[in-house]
């Protein structure tokens, strides 16, 4: 099999050296000869193994305090040259250079060293410009060349040494050529991404590695990955794996109850991406109820969210219900005993709520980036636009649902009663109908609307709306404002004594 | 100020000659030493202007059939070398190493090699070793080193040359620096997508320059973008700058739509990416007459797409509604003329059909990652559940509600009758309500849903939608099956001569 290598030779020049050792080690017991510079050299040198000094080979020192070690032909010659070309093979003779099968780089820790918050000639000097350099021509070279480029790699490359006695595939040295391109392109994708921190640069630049590959995406048919560190936000505590479904809805539920964070008791479920039952108490337990009480019926097989402390009345309650997902910052043992009862049911504790400043999302043969929508409604951006002024009750209600309605699909309309949801309209394609739909689903779970207030995710183009909402009994409006015919909506709220505010920020999402 | 940088030599090495000669002109002129190798430095002799061959350098020729031509201390210290580094200062001294301030790069056509259908081992010798390197050493030294990174720079540093007559500014540099490290992290996420072409390391790479900046996002106070190529699937005819909304749309509009490539004249209309009219006729005015009666309400201010050219008649109809987009594959020039009437209305040809075959989104801290949704239900995928089976002309109305539905944000209800949509259920939180919604829209607009068909994005967990399906005077359902309780369902159908038919395809849509 000609596609079989034997190794005789292997450059090695890491920045870690942890999980090194056994592997030099195997190299060296195979009969590999090994070529290193400075600190790996040392190393090697100090577990009693021999290594060759590259100067050895280029005649030529490393200068510039490091920055130029091995950038040298002889050592690029080395790891370049086509063994089965002719031209190549007599200019390795002509100029002496010494055949290079292997490569092990790790780079400078150009992230870590970023994360760690040093200066600015700290982290340019972490720029690794020889390191990648031999990783991107031991890559291209895969055809005769192993390119190990992280110490990610050290235990996989070990093995495969090991299994196969110092021979290498075509197929592992192409694979790990492959992994090779993904350590270079992310590593100078970290690097113009701290470059272009002010994004002066209009561009879109993602490398992610953490990918875990989810049962399917959003139905079965489709293929599903999640690139994200899952790990780092919550403690999973219990139940199956989480799905692509799952995750956008732990997403929009995270996103939600984070407007309420430091709160009283407050609890949501949330099915398909917007919430359908939301209340804050003085208690989780009757948070909980309240907000089932919003829509029993689609609550089954719901994401449930709470900003507290789930005890065991709660947890009782919870557990007489089906649903998917459980989410809290803590909860109390005998809850938790007890949330446990069904096997499938995921318990999540929710350790992290901060969450990506930009979002992105793809788009006809593209993508589409955005600012998160970070702003929320408080007293200090409403415009007071009617006579009538909201009560303090009603105003704590419009605010409360207005957090709500940021978070739910557009066309959206929330309506709200003593910091409960009633219902909402959600994903509507006019604003009226999603006004109808969220009073005709509170009627059905016998909600008295009057006195409620109503949250429009956008302003109103007509005074229809105002007028549904007064007849239902709505006694308060909150709304963006915007419209030509705001005026019209003002004079029918003036006549029918409705107080209603403005808030100046539309809060489309879809 | 001393980080203003008077230019005394230039590397040149590049692989388009397209635009340089201007450059490497005025460089001479302003005394500029200029350094090259291979066909570059034949190109800028052939011009007249001086050039010494880094060979005269490094005193090494080019080896490996040009393979390692730059890669050499000489040249990397001349790039790297720090010039306030005392030791830096001396070495280059001792070594004889030339300082190169400026660095002219242009790479080897990597991407567009693979897109030419190339060999693997012609795509293989396009990866750009030596360039990369010197364009990345350049780059990291910016506080010296003028990095010009790619042929689509050539004019921009021409101008500030013959601006600062030879001299750069940090700033200047820096921002040089950032863009080509755009250009390493592109190169070599090109290289790793086309190595990891078949998935089998899960990652998500994406380096996208064509960036456009928005109005704004989804709504005002959000910084929107979008990385992509409009102009290869559209011309623009006429209209203001499409907003990030529009874009959601008409993208939501063209993946409907595609659905009916080929088909006789068919005509959608979409608020918030869900389509609110849709018929399919013989001619395209009645296509979107009957599509405008489907709901004239949300209409107002809509995304419209037809298959097949809009003539006059169309444009007349079209004309009397505000509506923010129209796209079609063709126009004839008076309807054209009537459309361009409106200062604002974007209108669109359709020139391009085909959509990335992955999709993302942000989610969490990190991104989802799935296959678009490329199942369309079709007669080969159905299962007659029932003992009633579908008129002919039922089973068409049924495939046609059935790509609605799967174009429709879930949960979703679809309702058809003879190719027109009456109403449909969107982004519902249960079911049942997405149906009852339906019902009420349809009723609202006058349809007669006896004989009308139901298509649901996902399986009935309960018979209850069947039920109120059959009230309506639904006759015909499409779903995909797969309750524990279908057979509640199945049995309801039977009893009441309802016709269902199983196409075991989720078509969840979030």
């Amino acid at each position: 099999m000609s596609d079989v290598k034997k190794a005789s030779s292997a450059l090695v020049s890491v920045f870690s050296k942890e999980g090194l050792a056994p592997l030099v080690q195997k190299l060296h017991d195979l009969g590999v000869t090994l070529y290193s510079t400075g600190g790996t050299q040392k190393f090697i040198n100090d577990l009693g193994i021999p290594v060759v000094p590259v100067e050895d080979i280029t005649s030529y020192p490393s200068i510039l305090g490091g920055r130029v070690k091995t950038l040298h032909p002889k050592v690029f010659g080395g790891i370049l040259n086509r063994q089965d070309h002719e031209g190549d093979v007599a200019e390795m003779k002509e100029y002496e250079i010494p055949q290079l099968d292997i490569v092990i780089v790790d780079l400078y820790p150009f992230e870590k060293t970023v994360a760690s918050g040093a200066s600015e000639q700290d982290i340019i000097e972490k720029i690794d410009i020889g390191g990648i350099s031999l990783i991107r021509a031991a890559a291209k070279n895969f055809k005769d060349t192993l390119c190990v480029s992280s110490v990610d790699d050290y235990a996989d490359v070990l093995q495969l040494m090991t299994d196969g006695e110092g021979t290498t595939t075509l197929a592992d040295r192409k694979r790990f050529a492959a992994k090779s391109f993904g350590v270079s392109s992310h590593y100078d994708t970290a690097i113009f991404n701290y470059f272009n921190a002010d994004h002066e640069i209009p561009a879109l630049k993602v490398s992610e590695h953490k990918g875990k590959v989810l049962r399917y995406g959003e139905n079965p048919h489709q293929r599903g990955f999640f690139f994200g560190d899952f790990d780092a936000m919550f403690d999973k505590l219990h139940g199956k794996e989480l799905s692509y479904n799952n995750l956008l809805d732990v997403d929009a539920a995270v996103n939600l109850m984070n407007e309420f964070t430091g709160e009283a008791p407050t609890f949501a479920i949330l099915k398909h991406n917007n919430a359908c039952g939301f209340a804050q108490r003085d208690t989780m337990h009757t948070a909980y109820v309240d907000a089932l009480a919003g829509d029993p019926t689609s609550a089954f097989g719901g994401v449930l969210i709470a900003n507290n402390t789930i005890d065991k009345a709660t947890a009782e309650e919870i557990h007489k219900l089906f649903c998917e997902v459980v989410i809290a910052p803590s909860y109390d043992d005998d809850a938790l005993a007890i949330l446990k009862g069904k096997k499938n049911r995921i318990i999540l504790i929710q350790k992290e709520t901060a969450l990506p400043q930009t979002m992105m999302r793809t788009c006809l043969n593209g993508t589409l980036v955005q600012d998160r929508d970070a702003q929320t409604d408080s007293e200090d951006n409403l415009k007071h636009a009617t006579h009538t002024k909201p009560t303090d009750n009603e105003l704590e209600d419009l605010l409360f649902a207005s957090k709500i309605c940021k978070h739910t699909k557009s066309n959206t309309i929330v309506l709200c009663k003593n910091k409960q949801l009633c219902a909402s309209g959600t994903g509507q394609t006019s604003r009226v109908d999603a006004l109808r739909q969220a009073i005709e689903k509170a009627t059905s779970f016998n909600f008295d609307l009057k006195g409620a207030v109503m949250a429009s995710d956008a302003f109103f183009p007509f005074p229809d709306c105002v007028e549904i909402a007064d007849k239902a009994g709505i006694t308060a409006v909150i709304q963006p404002g915007g419209s030509i015919k705001d005026q019209l909506t003002i004079d029918y709220c003036n006549e029918h004594s409705l107080a209603m505010v403005m808030t100046g920020i539309r809060h489309f999402k879809h």
